[in-house]
């Protein structure tokens, strides 16, 4: 997020809060910042909290946000939230995640009263709520990836809502910057890894996303897989088209759906999106097929999972709440190689 | 193949015959064979063929075995052959193959008399047919993580055969020893790559072999991807559960079918197969899961694609083929890490 | 090299000229700049070249830079050569370059009468003779890490410059974009390669620099090692101390050296630098040590080969050259993870 | 080590003795050894050890052999320790390491009676004692590598031993399963991390084993760095050939040197030996070249650090103490790619 905030012609970072680190310059545990940020992280104490910012970013575990969230957005100050506490529209769909998520084990929430003032930071979706928000909890990687890929076919009625399964592949970082067995080396590299097979907590919000801009209940089977990459998510989406539906009028529909929008890029139907083509950028590219002989629509989402599946996101979002460009900051092309 | 063949106790590897490299020892050009085959690469010249061998190997492309079989088999010679052309039991199903290939272009086959005969190299299926064959199609490395992952599901009915998707992840050894763009180091590194969705030419053999377990038309929506490793595929397939089937009826047929399979590791339900889980070795490891809200089976398998998916399973063939105990210098643990 | 100039709020790409891929946009064949460049490559023929410009950028194979360079600099259009063609002071030195480069077979330089004029685009050393030339002879990648580690120890008379030793770790991304066996992924991926042992072209260059510095004949071995990286270049440099002279004198000098310069870190005792702490930028970090008991003074270098190793010092070269701040359109911090 | 016994024709696997998860198969925490080691780990008790075995192998931190040593090498049973216990001829040595080693922080050796009895495993030097020896240190992965590389010019005199540097690359998984930062995925991808810069433990056993060749002291500067892989471990040796040596002379000293040698091959000038020469095998792939304007010696070895540098060499040890042939189960064909 850091790197994405220097950015920012209009944004200033004014403390660095955390519980660790308590002391030190981020460059020291980050030495890629040396000489672009040096600041020192401070303890961050319930009242250090947004003493001197216009917005305060959660990027800490499920629970913490919605702690503190009241009397945040009690003063004024603007909130955004990386984790799942304010993504979900009722308190029913945050039950469900809650139940799924493995770090909040079915707890209930600690602020329901905010539920319904929170905005789900998918701008292409609700980009109208967005602007001049207080509270928004920013999406899953995952889910920005799958709910982008999906959106125009359930909005358009071109697919079987019951028939959705999502192959998803990402790389280690998502997983965080804390070592564990499965992103250690030698068990990562050469290895395909499918894990929390149908149970990944970001199928919710996708469910509820999609079911809204359907009507109707959406069925998601959703296997995720971590791959041999540092950076990057893609999906591959399969779906039985609805009677009479074709290739054709799907790509019309996600073309209209996504006209005008800064980071959505729809390939032409030669062109196949890969992890690369978007690579430390903010773009989700989507690719459209057809598995013509099955009846199934095929389509295929990538993202940087760190940018437009986090921090770039973020600042889209945080754009939007404080009436910036909404590409303030973001605008630049996909690094390659 | 020669690592294969060098670990065997019966097998003598007598000629290498090419026609690039003639004159070089082969250790020239793969060095880490230097010491255990140092053998000069020799032209192969049709006369050459088979001249001191009982068994020939056609590693070629497709349309060169066929060319050559019908000599060698009417003069006793056994032969395997690692391209598609003796992969198929009709006519018909070659067609469909040979369309689909892009370095067949649908041209007619040069033996079509020898289809009959051949015997399609999954031993798991084929096995007595196998035994003492004079002619046998290795099978394509993707075909053997489907056929292997699905054919119990199919021939048990447990799954809807209309409904079945295969999304494959393989490492860049599948493509060869030629360097290519898709395969250059800065470009597959950090990088997954969808490609010829829903039109891989495996597709075929594997619909053809499902289709005639299930006593039915089966339809496969398979996309295959390209991941940051050398070695392995891993198949995520996910089918529609027939009414009334379950999950434990699935564990049981496929405990069932894979009894005493000598390569076929059928996993617990607490573990999932990985790449790393069968490196090196010919085993496929198969997991089972389902989505029951969405009324999915989930099968997961996974093969090392240079062995299961060709070297191995060839010499397992062989083995067959000549009245050897089929793991005969195949029985070796995978490598890890 | 084009994302570099998007980024340039002063430079506009008037014209992409090539010999290949004319006639398509560079978005088909780079698809991540689709949307920021989709400009169309024309034919490079010689009347176009530098006709719309006031700098040429010569991104080409030896030789062909040297063909252009009179004419475009007596018409009065800067140009500066990636090649080996123009970094060399006198044409003896050029001639020991060309007899080592495979490209160059050792032919004699085409505009011999340029050599004098070409300045050597190592802004920390040439910065005052840069301001304003006409023709500037980017630097090699590894000639950069090796320079930048080196120079400050050998102008101060630090280390016995009979001693010097390089060892050399690039990825694979300074080969180019052409597929070859030794980048082909599954060669590359769990390889280190060293090449070209003791006789690679960039020596010849950093000789030249460094004995000018010094005052007296360099003797540098230098083994380049492949790695299994996409970008980056870390050098570890070896050489004996001058009697005397010690790591805190080293610390000293080197901080001395490059008080200022805007794209080199001096990093603390603590830490070392590695391909990630510049990765993507334009930065050469520089790590200092000693082997005390051996009498060894050991300098790290890291950088970006794509960037400070070539695009990035060749934008840092042209603001130089068209009088702009040096850092225009370079300043960011380097990407992580 | 595992791997290596189980196709070992006279060695049996009697138990597993460890501190953590005691009561599980190690196929549960090594998937890959499924069917093939499904032993259960039993808690490793002081009386436990060594009770069913005429070979006990200690793959534990230092300091752990060494307190059971005196008991089992009294009762008759053979060791074979894997840390820096046993490595070191002299008390002195072994002070020096112990210094050295984070994890010994200098106290003294437990059974420094043992010190003269234990033989140093690197049977290229040490054969004659290694025949029925009952307390063997095996080498530091690094070590063999370094010893390999440098024996035949130290001992010849080809070389100043007070002008050697090592520059070593070496994968993760010489660091053990555990996972930690340096060895993270994000963190490891895309880097080279030089550590431990002339600080590393293993130089002690290489300075003391070469010192003796050479009869007299030797000097080594060793910077080791981690590259982006698994497995494997490549060392650039620099240094100045004595006057009058030559690299002719040098390939004969080797060729002399290892004429015979089971597991060392060295190479002809046109090969370079890189990590895939030796992957998975037991072998040390040795290259030489020179800098002739600079009169230095360049030796590249290459080894496999989980095999030649760890369990195949050790296992190449418990054949000589037992008195089996030095090959038996080990005498395979590196895995390419």
């Amino acid at each position: 997020m850091i790197e994405q905030l220097l950015r920012h012609p209009e944004i200033k970072l004014t403390s660095l809060l955390a519980k660790t680190d308590v002391g030190k310059p981020v460059s020291d545990f980050f030495p890629h910042l040396r000489g672009f940020c040096d600041q020192v992280v401070e303890d961050s104490s319930p009242e250090r909290i947004g003493q001197d910012a216009d917005v305060v970013i959660f990027s800490t575990p499920d629970r913490v946000g919605m702690a503190y969230a009241p009397q945040l957005v009690g003063s004024g100050v603007k909130m955004i939230d990386y984790s799942g506490d304010f993504r979900f529209g009722s308190i029913a769909d945050y039950q469900e995640y809650a139940r799924r998520h493995p770090g909040t084990a079915g707890r209930e929430h600690a602020s329901p009263d905010l539920i319904g003032k929170a905005v789900y930071g998918v701008p292409e979706l609700y980009r109208e709520r967005l602007r001049g928000a207080s509270l928004v909890g920013n999406p899953g990687c995952f889910a920005v990836a799958m709910i982008l890929a999906l959106a125009p076919a359930v909005k358009a009625g071109l697919v079987d809502i019951s028939s959705i399964i999502v192959d998803g592949k990402t790389g280690s970082s998502g997983a965080g910057k804390k070592p564990g067995p499965v992103h250690h080396y030698p068990e990562r590299n050469e290895n395909v890894t499918p894990y929390r097979i149908a149970s990944h907590q970001h199928n919710v919000e996708v469910v509820q996303t999609l079911s809204r801009l359907a009507g109707g209940q959406v069925t998601l089977t959703f296997v995720p897989h971590v791959v041999p990459a540092t950076r990057g998510i893609l999906c591959t989406c399969y779906a039985s088209f609805s009677p009479g539906a074709t290739l054709a009028q799907a790509r019309e529909a996600y073309a209209a759906f996504y006209s005008g929008e800064p980071f959505v890029r729809l390939m032409p139907s030669s062109v196949i999106p890969t992890l690369k083509s978007v690579y430390t950028s903010n773009f989700c590219d989507i690719g459209l097929a057809a598995d013509e002989s099955a009846g199934k629509l095929i389509v295929i989402s990538a993202i940087d999972n760190l940018v437009k599946g986090q921090a770039g996101v973020a600042l889209q979002n945080i754009n939007l709440m404080l009436g910036l460009p909404e590409t303030m900051g973001l605008d630049r092309a996909p690094t390659y190689p």
